[in-house]
């Protein structure tokens, strides 16, 4: 079998399988690891709080075209992808470390901008940029490893999702993937809107603070919504052991979206790289946290039990009907949104 | 200015400027920070002991060549060079996290035995995978960060070398060069001459355990020799604004290296990837340190004061004259090992 049949999920299988026969009960390397492979970041319990770990690469031609992305927002990226897996943990970056692979053609300045714009955005959320590896390599690889540690000593995961509890999104769905289909099909929108749908693909803000918010208002399931806002939820319900459903007209899609582009619905529920959390818990501890964050949030399904359908999250329309769509979002070895297509 | 006429330390210098600009001190990531890039690994303060971080990439066609080496010796060196960076600073290994950028027609099969071999090497030394990534890209290029901690409260920094002190090595170096010299050039040697040449250059040893006996003993300053004895030796020199005095007789090159290969002094002196640590201390630290292995310990030289020469590192021979000697060991953009040559 080849690797492009197994995808991203299939590496977080592998290194489960090898862990098991390897860890080593005896070490403190495993005796404090909280969480392994498989959630948004790896945590594992220090003295006085967790401390967390989470890595991501960006690849030329597969997650950014150098003739379209500048150098600027490339640095502000790569970090802000990392950034946002720690906010889906609700904990606080402290330290990255970025890997480049390249070309040896490429402008000193360049790297230099890069670099002047990550530290700029680790700045703005207490990160240092501590560490760096430079290579030689065909194109260019990009990968940053985030460190950081629980506030207090709680986390949020994907697997304690219940029967119930409500489904929550921070934000707006669909810029980021908009954004893109205005680069790719060179859309002329007015300068305003194009300059906020470019912002929202090449320079995402990730939800540091309103991911600690959560934790604050006692949330304990949450994810960022990176690969799409259905293939995330799926990700909770497999880690979670539950199914989800959700109401297609609650999904909160930016108006920007829905004014100028026919496939909005698609590009809000599949489309992916919106960097918000989605998370869940009862209708109690929803409205606390709605209360207690500064952006909106948006109700739009519940978790049910597990069904017996194909699909953990089922879409329904306003009359309840259920809306039959394929699973996939980002496939991470065809480059393609899968199955962006409520059927 | 190209990134190719820059070279690796281009890009710690390029973050070290940005950092001058970005580093907060009202933020517990700066108030914790002791070493930011620029040594074997980042080190900062926790409650009650040091934290270390350190990442390194190995890219297809330049680091490896998957016409030679096997998935299992892969997996094993992506994350040995990065233990032994841990070495280098005395700490202890406790988490790995992996990132893959390869094409889709790789086998599931061949993930997975690299997976396994990391593991195995990983649980050796008490580390466990913890974190992954896995994305398509035109070739592989693989990324290891690796967080460790020290045993107590003391690091092995390349900065703190001064003069009078020894220099010395653990170990015989020139092996894993030897061994990529068979390769390439199709050298036959005796089974377990080429067995022997193979592992070292494939499956490098870290010398965890070496390394927190130094720290043991009170050495201070330490590296490891992966770009080169020279090379490694002069990035020690820079940190600690001092020169060195070799004397290439003392070097200790394996026997068998000395036995089948012509340019064995050159091999010991400037080929890198050994993962043998260089140490130095005054001649009581040097010599408890020595007693205090189990591997052998060889004084190379010593640190002299910061002369006018235009390298740093001297070369002498046996009778005390000075052999020129071009100063650098691995060019992380040529890919090539340039002046590797005693003149």
């Amino acid at each position: 079998m080849k690797i492009s049949e197994l995808g991203e999920f299939g590496l977080i299988d592998i290194i489960h399988t090898v862990n098991e026969r390897f860890s080593n009960s005896e070490q403190p390397s495993w005796q404090r690891l909280l969480l392994g492979i498989g959630d948004d970041a790896a945590a594992w319990q220090s003295n006085n709080h967790i401390q967390l770990a989470t890595t991501d690469s960006l690849v030329q031609d597969v997650h950014f075209d150098l003739g379209t992305i500048t150098w600027e927002e490339l640095g502000w990226k790569a970090l802000a992808v990392n950034l946002s897996d720690i906010a889906a943990m609700g904990g606080e970056p402290r330290y990255a470390l970025v890997s480049l692979s390249c070309p040896g053609d490429i402008e000193v300045d360049s790297i230099s901008t890069f670099c002047h714009s990550m530290a700029s955005l680790g700045a703005e959320f207490g990160t240092a940029i501590v560490g760096g590896n430079l290579a030689a390599g065909p194109s260019l690889v990009i990968t940053v490893t985030v460190l950081g540690c629980s506030k207090g000593n709680a986390l949020l995961k994907r697997s304690t999702a219940t029967t119930g509890e409500q489904i929550a999104v921070t934000g707006h769905l669909g810029l980021s993937s908009a954004g893109l289909e205005m680069l790719r099909q060179a859309i002329r929108l007015d300068a305003e809107t194009s300059a906020m749908l470019r912002k929202a693909h090449m320079q995402p803000v990730p939800r540091i603070r309103e991911g600690q918010t959560l934790v604050e208002s006692g949330v304990t399931t949450a994810i960022d919504i990176s690969d799409g806002l259905i293939a995330d939820l799926d990700h909770v319900c497999e880690a979670s052991m539950v199914s989800a459903r959700v109401e297609i007209d609650r999904v909160p899609i930016h108006r920007a979206v829905r004014t100028h582009f026919a496939d909005h619905v698609e590009l809000a529920l599949f489309g992916g790289e919106d960097y918000e959390l989605l998370f869940t818990g009862d209708s109690s501890i929803v409205n606390r946290a709605r209360e207690a964050l500064s952006c909106p949030v948006t109700v739009i399904g519940n978790i049910v039990e597990q069904g017996g359908a194909p699909n953990r999250v089922t879409l329904v329309d306003s009359r309840g009907d259920v809306v039959p769509h394929a699973r996939k979002g980002w496939e991470h070895f065809t480059n393609e949104i899968t199955g962006a297509k409520v059927l």
